[in-house]
């Protein structure tokens, strides 16, 4: 595997820095190749604004038609145009990150929102009578996996189906269904580790090794089966999920994953 | 009213430019106060760091202890004291903002990532039999209201209740409940336009009168009637939602919400 870790915290000792170096070692060990976007490290620049777009910045500024002609002219900073071209060489991608107010740290958003250009990550491919684009389940990135590797303060039981906080699967769609599966990315089911608030050092070893059990198996992992947009599951006018397709009751973001 | 607007948009002319300035405009003119906080002018630090905590980082740096810390000692940056004063000063929050990638931008993440600190915004009262500390529904910002005010790119449809994209309320939930309610503030169902991408000068004065209407009534809108914490619904071991308190066949984030 070519695997690219997009690590944001801000603590290298931390619980996920810990496991952003497990990852690496682990991964090279086994004879992957790996290479690391330690955000903090970076000092990544987390807002989009006119400096991105250089030259191409249009005036009002038009945040996705100029990250578009800034990506064809290939006039985007130079920070931007090395996390695409990482995104390119990989084919797996680990995010690892804590959960903060129910979602990612505000420098890994920045990191999306800077990265996922348009005609890059969307706005990409030929809307017709039986396609709407190259995105959700098609795109750029197609043919790549990613896993969300995240910390939670809470227990488990706030993110259980009736939990107080929501259902952690409903929580990390937006990233998994959203972010990710747009332009063509495969997500494997995340790996969450729950109750980091109160977990100690004694606690560690067993943490280690369910995530180097993960990450040795990553190969024949199935991905959640998000709905692919144009193979027939959703009208294309509407967009809507077709009536009768889903198990009896689901509802919500459930709906665009297949069976079960 | 005592109003505060948050507002992420790096380009004053914008469709979110407008509907903030047509904001400050419509409720000054209606008597209120209004106070602005315009991330991108005020150049907002996205990025929680160690420096956030002065004197109070620790080292190794914890953000959830040292940000309480730093709170109790009243040493947190000038910045961050600023809005957590403004928030207590207001009693009508309204965050206008495009949705990037299905939620808000990283500019704005960074406000709440770095102003809701820990004995702020989370860490407040008591743990016992009764009570699981004072959050959803109680807390510092208790007593306030909030109102997202929020573009999306994409058609309505993508956005409805078997829209590609996952049903607005869904998408908005981590936001309204996770990061607003969490600390007491009621949350009024959000303003949303939909197909920004398409939309011109044309539509503009219908859509600013909608928002002219949603303003001028705020005082008597009701709030999304999310459940609090420590009232009876839930079980305070697990913080599950009791069974049989939610509408026939209700599931993942509507659970959280009462009747209807």
């Amino acid at each position: 595997m070519k695997t690219l870790i997009v690590y944001a915290h801000p603590e290298p000792t931390s619980l996920n820095g810990s496991l952003k170096d497990l990852a690496v070692s682990t991964l090279a060990t086994d004879g992957h190749e790996v290479r690391v976007s330690d955000l903090y490290a970076m000092n990544w620049k987390a807002v989009v604004d006119a400096a991105d777009y250089g030259p191409d910045a249009s005036r009002p500024l038009k945040v996705a038609l100029d990250s578009g002609r800034a990506f064809d002219a290939g006039t985007l900073t130079p920070d931007v145009l090395a996390e695409q071209e990482k995104l390119r060489w990989a084919d797996t991608i680990i995010f690892q990150f804590p959960l903060w107010w129910y979602t990612m740290p505000a420098i890994l958003k920045g990191w999306v929102d800077r990265v996922f250009t348009y005609h890059f990550a969307y706005g990409v491919g030929e809307h017709s009578d039986t396609r709407y684009g190259e995105r959700f389940g098609e795109g750029t990135l197609a043919g790549r996996r990613a896993l969300l590797s995240v910390t939670a303060g809470g227990p488990q039981s706030h993110y259980a189906a009736r939990g107080i906080n929501g259902p952690i699967d409903d929580l990390l769609f937006p990233i998994q269904h959203g972010i990710l599966y747009y332009p063509g990315i495969e997500v494997l089911p995340p790996f969450v580790l729950y109750g980091t608030d109160r977990m100690t050092g004694e606690d560690y070893p067993d943490v280690a090794r369910a995530w180097e059990q993960r990450l040795l198996t990553l190969e024949s992992t199935e991905p959640i089966a998000f709905r692919p947009q144009n193979f027939g599951d959703y009208d294309l006018g509407s967009l809507h999920l077709k009536e009768g397709l889903e198990p009896a009751g689901r509802t919500g973001f459930g709906l665009h994953v297949r069976g079960q």
